[in-house]
This record gives C-alpha cells, sequence and structure tokens, in this order.
C-alpha cells in the first residue's frame, strides 16, 4: 500500500501559524488499520464559530455527510472530528448511530451540543463503521490539542494520498488582518460536479454562516468542482469552513460587501491551491493538465467540454506517454454533447497552435509540441468556436500506477 | 503495435456463408501502415440493394458519416468502401473531397451513383487521408470480388482489435428462408449513446429502407447502445444493414409486420453478438462484465446507471484485480444521478447477495464471490429499489495492457 511520493508534490508542507479559536489533536484509533497509524483527527473550535460547507451530490451518500447537511442550517460549529480508514458510507442504519455517538461523545468532553460537532469519515464504503475505537480514544484526544497541529492533522486524514496537503494565506478585512488555513485529502474517487474530497478550512475573520456559505459556494465552483482525477465522484466529499471571529475585524452581513474584496479573492486563491494539491496526487499522477475551453456558448457547457477532455482515459493515457495525439482532444469535444463548431474548431498545446478552424495548421512541426509533453505541466487550450465563454479544468495523466493502487486497495 | 489476442476472443471467425449480391474485396492500399497489411475493405452490392443505418452522435463526426447520414435517405447501396488506419476526421474540406473521390472511384468502376456508394473511415483523427492511394488500388480491388470473403473481410478493417469478428445466422420471413451477416471492428474509443465502432450487417432478405432503419434503430439501442470500453465515443461509429433482397421472401412494409417477427429476434441476437464481441475484444480485456440493473424508474435511468458502473475506472480496476470490491458499485449508482434509494440498495455478484437494503448481508461470506470474480464472465445485479425498470449494459475490465495500448498507438 505505499506509493511513491506523487513527483508532483510540493517540497514540504507549509507554516500553517495558528488560527486563534482553533485547537487540533490526532491519535491512532485503530479503525481500520493496524499498524498504529494515527487515522482520527479533531478539531475543537471556540464558541462563537460559524460554519459553512459544501458535500457531494451522489445519491448514496455517506451517514456523516447526512449529518453535516443536517446540522449546517445551524450555522455553528465548535468541533470537526475525521476518521481515515473507514468512510462509514451504505452501512444504514448502523451508519447514522456510528455517527451520533462519535459526535455525542466529542459534544460531551468539549461541552456543546452533538449538532455543532462536524464529522467526516473517509476511506472503504459499505464496512460498518467500529465507532466504539473512536470513542474510547476521546478523553486522550481532547486532553491534547494544540494550535499548531496542522501537518500532524492533514496527515492523519491521508488514506492514498501520498503527501499532506496544506495551504495558508492571509486578507484584510476593513483594516484587519485575517488568516486563512485549509488542509485537504483526496487522490482517487476525485470527479467534478460535486464538492470535493474531505477539505477543511479555517479562518479567525468574523462572519457569518450565510456570507461564508456563499463565498465557499462560490469557490468551490471554480476549484473542487473544476477538478478530476477519474470521474468518479466520491460518497464522502466534504468541505468545510470555520471562522472563529476571534481576529477582530468588523462585522460585514453580505458577501458582495466591497470590504470582503480581499478575503474573496484570497480564499477563492486557497480553495484553488487545495483543490490542485488533490490533483497533484491523483492517484498514479505524473503530470498536471490544465485545460482551457474559450469560444463556448455558456461557462457550463465550457466546464463541461473541459472534464470531457479531462476524462477521456485516451487523452489521459496519451498524455501519459508523451504524446501530442490532439486527434483524441477533438474526439472528447464531440463526445461531450455541448454545442461546438467541428469546423471552427482550434487547438493549441503548450501555447502552440496545433490545430485552427477544423484541420491540422499548415506545415504543423511537432517538435515543440513534443518538447512541452514531456514535461510534468501540461497546458491544453480548445477554442469551439461557438460563443465567448470559457471555464478552466484540471486533471492529471492515466498511468500504471492507477491501475496498481485500484487493484490493491479496497477503497 | 502487436498485442496479444484476447483472452475472451471466439475459437475462431465463424463459417459466414454467400449472401446472394454481395461481394467482397480486400487489398493493402498503404493509407497508413508501411508493413503491405491489408487495410482496404469493398463490398459491392447487387441493384435493387436498400440500407438502413445508425451513426455516431459525436459533434465532431468524420467527413465519411457526414457522407454516408447525406446518403442515406436516398435507402439504396451499391457498394460500401472502409479503409483502417485513418479516420478521415477532423480533416475539413480536404476529407470531404477524399471520401468524394473514394465514392466516385468506385461508382464508376461499378456502374453506379456516387451517393449509392457508403464509405467508413478507422484510425488515427486529424491527419489528412491520403485517397490518391486508394483510388491508385480501386482497378485491382474491383476486378477481384468474392462471394465468400468474409473473413478477409472482416480482417481488413480493424485497428487496435485483436481479433476479426463476424456473426451469421438465418431466419425465416413468410416461409422464406433468409440468411444475415455481419462484421464490426472495435476495441478502444468505444462508449455509449450512439451507433457503435464500424459494423457491416448484409441480408439477402427484400425489405424496404424504412422497415430496415426501424429495425436496426430498436436493435442497436439494445446492443451497440448497452457496451463500453473506455467512455470515449468515437467520431466514426457507423453501423450500415444492407438487404440484397434475392431470397424472394413476400414483400413487408411495416417493421411491425407479424411476419417479421422471426427475422426481428435472430437481427437483434446478430447485433447483440455483435456488440459482445467488440467488449470482449476491449482494449485490454480480461474479463468480460455484464451489469444488470433492477427496480429503476425508468429504463433510460436502469441504463445510465448501468453504464456509471460500467465506465467507473475504480470499478474496472478492482474487477480486473479480481476484487469484490463492490463500494465501488455503491458510489457509482451514486454519481450516475438517476433516481435510486440508497437505503435499498441491493447487489448481487455473481449470483451471490452482497448487499441488501442498504447495508451488507448479514454473515457474508466473501469466499465464492471471489471464487466469481475470478473468473472470465462477470455477472453483477444491482437493485436500486425505486422502480421496475431494468437494462443490461456490458463492459471489460481496465487493465495494464489498456495503458500500454493506448501510450504507443495514435489512434
Amino acid at each position: 500500500m505505499a506509493h511513491k511520493v506523487s513527483p508532483l508534490a510540493p517540497e514540504r508542507f507549509p507554516d500553517l501559524p495558528p488560527i486563534a479559536g482553533v485547537r487540533l489533536g490526532t491519535i491512532a484509533a485503530g479503525v481500520r488499520y493496524t499498524t498504529g497509524r494515527v487515522d482520527v483527527m479533531l478539531a475543537e473550535l471556540a464558541p462563537g464559530t460559524t460554519v459553512a460547507g459544501v458535500f457531494t451530490r451522489s445519491k448514496t451518500a455517506s451517514a456523516p455527510v447526512d449529518w453535516c447537511r443536517k446540522a449546517l442550517p445551524g450555522g455553528q460549529a465548535r468541533a470537526v472530528i475525521v476518521n481515515a480508514g473507514n468512510a462509514n458510507a451504505f452501512t444504514g442504519q448502523a451508519g447514522f448511530k456510528a455517527v451520533q455517538v462519535t459526535a455525542e461523545g466529542v459534544a460531551q468532553r468539549l461541552g456543546c451540543r452533538p449538532d455543532e460537532v462536524y464529522v467526516a469519515s473517509t476511506g472503504v464504503i459499505g464496512e460498518p463503521l467500529p465507532a466504539e475505537r473512536i470513542t474510547a480514544v476521546l478523553d486522550k484526544l481532547s486532553q491534547d490539542l494544540k494550535p499548531d497541529h496542522w501537518a500532524e492533522a492533514a496527515r492523519a486524514i491521508m488514506t492514498t494520498d501520498t503527501y499532506p496537503k496544506g495551504v495558508t494565506a492571509t486578507a484584510r478585512i476593513g483594516g484587519t488582518t485575517v488568516t486563512i488555513n485549509g488542509f485537504i485529502k483526496g487522490s482517487g474517487m476525485i470527479a467534478p460536479d460535486m464538492a470535493t474530497m474531505l477539505g477543511f478550512v479555517f479562518t479567525d475573520a468574523a462572519l457569518p454562516a450565510d456570507v461564508m456559505q456563499a463565498l465557499l459556494t462560490r469557490g468551490s465552483d471554480r476549484s473542487f468542482n473544476c477538478i478530476t482525477v477519474d470521474s468518479d465522484t466520491s460518497t464522502s466529499d466534504t468541505v468545510l469552513l470555520f471562522a472563529t471571529g476571534q481576529a477582530g475585524n468588523p462585522t460585514v452581513e453580505k458577501a458582495s460587501d466591497p470590504r470582503l474584496a480581499d478575503f474573496r479573492r484570497v480564499l477563492d486563491g486557497v480553495l484553488m491551491e487545495l483543490a490542485h494539491l488533490v490533483v497533484k496526487d491523483g492517484e498514479g499522477a505524473e503530470k498536471l493538465v490544465a485545460i482551457r475551453v474559450g469560444g463556448a456558448a455558456t461557462a457550463k457547457a465550457a466546464r463541461r467540454i473541459g472534464l470531457a477532455i479531462a476524462n477521456s482515459p485516451l487523452v489521459k493515457t496519451a498524455i501519459a506517454a508523451g504524446d501530442a495525439n490532439w486527434g483524441r482532444i477533438v474526439m472528447a469535444v464531440g463526445k461531450s454533447g455541448e454545442k461546438a463548431d467541428r469546423d471552427r474548431l482550434s487547438i493549441s498545446m503548450g501555447g502552440v497552435a496545433v490545430a485552427r478552424n477544423g484541420v491540422r495548421v499548415e506545415g504543423f512541426d511537432e517538435g515543440p509540441v513534443a518538447a512541452h509533453m514531456a514535461g510534468r505541466a501540461i497546458d491544453i487550450d480548445v477554442d469551439v468556436g461557438v460563443g465567448r465563454a470559457s471555464a478552466t479544468v484540471w486533471t492529471c495523466d492515466l498511468t500504471h500506477a492507477y491501475i496498481d493502487i485500484n487493484g490493491s486497495y479496497r477503497s
């Protein structure tokens, strides 16, 4: 199960500073792993923390996703607890009970209501979650919470991930500097039209829950909803955004408040970077592929065309082989079902035009394109020639390692 | 480029008998292959032959598909010519001209109109088709046509196929015995919601073109449109059905005529078998997977859920590894977007119940399921618990060989 670290991994986990009102702890509960691997993460949130969330659109969503969706309208959070190794999905009434006893156990230790405890699980689908292994370690876990355990928290929630993923940034709200920290896990079962895998973003800003929800939904749409590893949407995708309010920034009531312009921009950047960290750790990934689709009828159509290209196994295997096989891009545009003018279609790879107005560029020299395809970062630009809308999606290549990983790990 | 023959291949190509009014020839034209490989196939059809066709729904359809679509309302066919190695797709005005000179060349030799000549091409997308290499061999090709060259014809149109694919059957129409022969190519870029790869079906029955079209559309919907290898819809998918009318059966005017009951049943069987031959030669296939979805709201929903399972790389890699990973089937049902009741979902593999009403079967013994998963033919049964509609789809597993084939062959 030990797979080599993705060649696209960042050099190191960044230094995430403390966020006032957030304390983190991790522990080995033996949920599934028998190796003593740390597999449970608890973040305690100060009273007054607001919360926003986006979740999988799967019709077979996990029990923790059901729980969080139900809790979200309350807008208040005091903790989030996450386990790796078991997704607690397709586990029926027992799955609901497992979430409930976990949340109740955390609530009891931290002195809050169970519906202020958010729960997420990732791992194998369909196996009962032994919640008693989690509740058994809650005393120890809740007594050893630290403001600086970000790297440990990011590592505790990994499954087939080959590196822990974190991002930090600061923004200004009306003269006050606020901090945003986020960490995320995800490598396979990553697909469009959803939230993403498990991602947790924390800020000390003071923000009403409905404002946060607007910002998170908008930011996720251009980041998490524009990445794909393997077209397979998880049962468990969850991104939660928590604001402790301890930075002391002036209160804003609307997501469109001009004083949130900088925060919005920085948050979008954090969400985008978290999304990219997931694609860079796509199972078996050797290359990061950015696909920009322009000339589309609508932004939604542009994204769908981009995802049709990004999800095509023929495109992905060609990229893995360093083959500038743009004919397969034509195929993928065609299969997307979205409006496109075959005879006005243009394609560039690595900034070099390969096809224009429905035919290969005259005197096309494949040399520079082949050199680009040999690199780690692949840029594909497609103009479908029917409108002015555009979108960018990100994916990785499809290599032998994807098959090795998914033939050996029951996820 | 030589890949091992699929372990799912039939033992041999069947003996296809002559069909009165059909003569076949093949030749090496060097369209793309420099090895002297036979790459062009011509079938001459007797005057009076009627034709029906189904084609790719790709928005970037090939020039030959455009040509056939335009010719089809005429309902008459005198020849079909097919080349392998170049799809003549995304080739602009030059692509249209290439089809035109080819059809004109054939029409001149056989004494018919160009719009009675059907054309199909398969191979690389986006490269100009050197039609002059085809027209240069038309004299020789048209002078050496034989009624029994079925195996040669099936072999001439192969690309990444590892074996030639043919089917024969007889049916009764009002006391007359008629014969149906079909051959097909296809291995990768095989996906739902379309006709299929290149398939050609011939009969000596006398049938009006509109009756044939009704039979072919209906039969394709349950066969070609229910298979997938890799979710990638081709630019070139074409199935043509030709009837020479020389069997002397009584004339029927409607597809619903009861005298066509046997013919319809046999034709459906031929189309289904041709479709299965394609899946069995799916690129890198080691296992044939039949997925039956029941309890769905509509047949369309059932097919979509089946295809979501069949196209999931996580399901396909698990099957390749012989892993009874039914949690990934739950995931795929959830991502399909179709109506399904998570808490009434039931799954069987190889006839053994693994999950019922949203949870794993109590005391589940994985032994018999694991034994089934080790075999060549995998049966998956899913009941989504919301209605009474059902559908069956077929796919293959996803193995290392798929990546090898598609990293080395520019298709």
